[in-house]
């Protein structure tokens, strides 16, 4: 099975179009389905999460490579992960510009280096070297973003958003655009994770979130859990999110739903954190709990019609 | 009480000089008893960890500020996080190349910024706004990290350095010079975290380890431990080493010296790494597990001699 998340924040009926539903459902149930397909196929998590992932960047409805935000400076800065819960290897970057698919990114570092992070010009001139597609950085741009920015920008002077309370936040309900990921177990039992985003529209550059940083924003392990989250990116780095989730399953005798939801009501939220996240562990269970109004997310075991869901 | 190291490795006292050996063992002296002149006139904890790192980052003996080991294009690139075990609040900084402090960007990271993490030129944008000390990028050579390089190009043809069996290698018993980080307990049992370092000789550029990343190679909890993390950062990035600690300690029921010893032996050993952990707890128990060669280490009780370590 396979299951995605595009991002958790203020989402609810009220304010979104009956159009603009249509189109994250559809969006989120084909990636689903390409997902799903590798998997009946024969493919491993680790080639699932990751197509998924990439075709969520390729998706400009959703934060992260087409559809990124924007930083405070106009630009676009990209970070996402990758972990193989078989070996427990994974890759990173952070702070890219002109990598198509970051999660491409990822994934060759983890596959084609010593090691496990790299960011900035250091992470492209690498990326590069293993053949990864090079854009400029308005590649990722898109009206609808570029209008967020205007606001946030209009909103606060040019100063950072608030980064507390952005469920609530009532000058930027587009900070519901937060993360995707993917998580997936396969066949074998092998777990796998993957995270991509764009950041926060209008944040100051160099700001990384948990979405690069293994445990916090991604983790996955064989032996207990594949996780990917989305929200307050500062706090799911404190809590070491992520990694928290297998160590409640591993050490404190939770399931993994209970696993998962305590981290998301009883660690996130506490520490005045918004988001969710998405876990997978060998046996096939799942679980998707946000403390937000919505999350973007969708469900597919092989043979299934994908469960998509966006409100609570 | 403050602990600190200075870096894990092939250390013996076969490939040391005496003079070498004392010049180690009197600036880890000096720089813990700095650390307990804080504690004993009532500083806090991440007062105490802050200062040790700085003066870690100041003397060239060590692999952190001046006296960084270069990357494969001849540049230093420094990497550095705080965490305060009171609030779980973290800072941390990766990539920079111009602040003479990192340890004091990372702080500045978590008390002036609702952000925990910032990379490359944003990282010194934030830093230099909060007026920190800016330098060329070669104020943090010194001759014997250069003569390093050079024997890593020599002996490797200008690629990367193999990264596993550091420890045991050869070409380059130079790669003893890890990181450096402090833990300390205070009077008020608040614990803090702060690690710091110049990376791997003869690194990409743009590689991360674990030294910036929370929850991998610095974590802080008032209520579990705080842990600095040494070594292969690779691997201690994949396992989320610091968190582990506290995850052993929080849920598994065992004691501090049995979490660390477990993480270093049984968790980084097997996946290939090397390298050992400074972590302290609220009762003031220390552990100081290490499974390379040598670990540079101190302690230091308030009202007590330094202990310092070198060998095992």
């Amino acid at each position: 099975m396979i299951a995605l998340h595009g991002g958790a924040g203020a989402l609810s009926s009220q304010t979104m179009s009956a159009e603009k539903e249509r189109d994250y459902r559809q969006a989120l149930d084909a990636i689903t389905r390409s997902g799903q397909t590798i998997l009946a196929d024969g493919g491993n998590a680790l080639d699932a999460v990751t197509q998924a992932v990439r075709l969520l960047e390729e998706c400009p409805l959703f934060n992260a490579g087409i559809g990124a935000v924007f930083t405070h400076q106009g630009a676009h800065e990209l970070d996402a992960s990758v972990m193989d819960g078989r070996s427990r290897s994974a890759g990173a970057v952070c702070g890219v510009r002109h990598i198509r698919n970051p999660i491409l990114a990822a994934r060759a570092v983890m596959e084609h280096s010593p090691h496990v992070m790299f960011t900035g010009e250091g992470a492209e001139q690498f990326a590069f070297r293993q053949g990864l597609a090079r854009v400029e950085n308005d590649f990722f741009s898109t009206p609808e973003r570029y209008q967020q920015l205007q606001r946030a920008l209009a909103a606060d002077g040019g100063a950072l958003l608030d980064h507390d309370g952005a469920a609530a936040d009532p000058i930027d309900p587009d900070r519901k655009f937060g993360t995707v990921g993917a998580v997936a177990c396969d066949s074998q039992g092998n777990l796998a994770a993957a995270t991509s985003t764009g950041g926060m529209t209008n944040k100051q550059a160099g700001r990384v979130g948990d979405s690069p940083i293994i445990g916090a924003g991604c983790y996955a392990d064989n032996a207990t859990v594949a996780v990917s989250c989305t929200g307050t990116g500062e706090v799911f780095i404190r809590t070491a999110a992520a990694h928290e989730v297998a160590a409640l399953v591993a050490y404190a005798g939770l399931s993994l739903e209970q696993a998962a939801a305590r981290v998301v009501f009883e660690q996130i939220l506490p520490l005045g954190g918004s988001g969710g996240l998405i876990a997978v562990d060998a046996a096939g269970h799942v679980a998707l709990p946000f403390n937000s109004e919505g999350m973007y997310r969708a469900v597919g075991y092989v043979g299934q019609a994908p469960d998509v869901g966006i409100y609570r």
